[in-house]
């Protein structure tokens, strides 16, 4: 029933979201949609709520550049999924609403998190310069984000490094030791 | 109505606009909306055609990295306003419909079609390397989109400043003429 609620707001939106294409979509009885989720924002929520850091783990494998390719390439497939397009068309129209821009900020605090724990270590190993985490992470996903919502082609590994050598050389450039 | 439309779309997404919500809130009768607009699609292809290039202007000063923050500082204004915000709600949902997806290419071949005259003459004059006009403008445009709809404050022109250094050191050190 998730996914099916995922897929269903990933096309229309979460104003189009309605119980009873949820039902048909999983194949359940509508009941069954309405007992589990009294409410429409719970649902929407739990929609979202399994597609956090685990989607685009973020390894240390010594080198924070290839590792950050890694990390990219696993977001743009995640992004590209029905749960990722859905939580884009939350985002857009969460400002609005504050239930759901508290789902999508734990969302955002979750992979955060994760960005910030690795890029820490690679400051402290000399591998970038001093800098803030939520800065390189918009650098890095935002691109991906709007590469994967046009649309036109698939985000490829060779994008990945593509982008992640432009942020990080442009960092280290800008940003001094 | 078409302002009214784009706020609507902002809030609840393409699945949720509704024709009496915007007879409503642009304060007509009902009957004028489906008069003007019998097609959906055609109403909301309307209330985001006008969101084109004009909306962010691009000026050649004879500075690239100048002339890019002014870009960006217009651009994220541009984003942050209702039909900025329609726009990004259609284009998340945009995949599964292809005339929704035309009007989203159009708004964003006006954009990048301004971009790329300007960066043509930043490359003849050497102040950049030879570089794809469409890659310069998803890794400017794209940590734009992602501040502007996680919406935590506004963007500055200091985070303009911040995001076109990155981009242009990124990409001068690691693009060759």
């Amino acid at each position: 029933m998730l996914e099916a609620a995922a897929e269903l707001i990933a096309r229309d939106g979460i104003g189009g979201l309605r119980y009873d294409q949820v039902a048909e979509l999983a194949e359940v009885n509508k009941t069954s949609v309405y007992r589990n989720w009294p409410d429409r924002n719970a649902l929407i929520a739990d929609a979202l709520a399994t597609f956090g850091a685990d989607v685009a783990p973020l390894h240390d494998s010594g080198d924070i550049d290839a590792d950050l390719v890694d990390f990219l390439e696993a977001l743009a497939a995640a992004t590209a999924s029905p749960q990722g397009r859905a939580l884009l068309t939350v985002v857009a129209s969460a400002r609005e609403n504050p239930e759901l821009r508290a789902v999508v900020d734990e969302v955002y605090e979750r992979r955060l998190g994760t960005l910030d724990d690795r890029l820490k270590i690679a400051i402290e190993r000399g591998e970038l310069p001093p800098v803030e985490t939520s800065f390189v992470a918009e650098m890095l996903a935002g691109p991906v984000q709007l590469f994967v919502t046009r649309g036109a082609r698939t985000f490829t590994r060779a994008d990945a490094a593509r982008v992640t050598g432009v942020v990080l050389a442009g960092i280290r450039a800008t940003h001094r030791t």
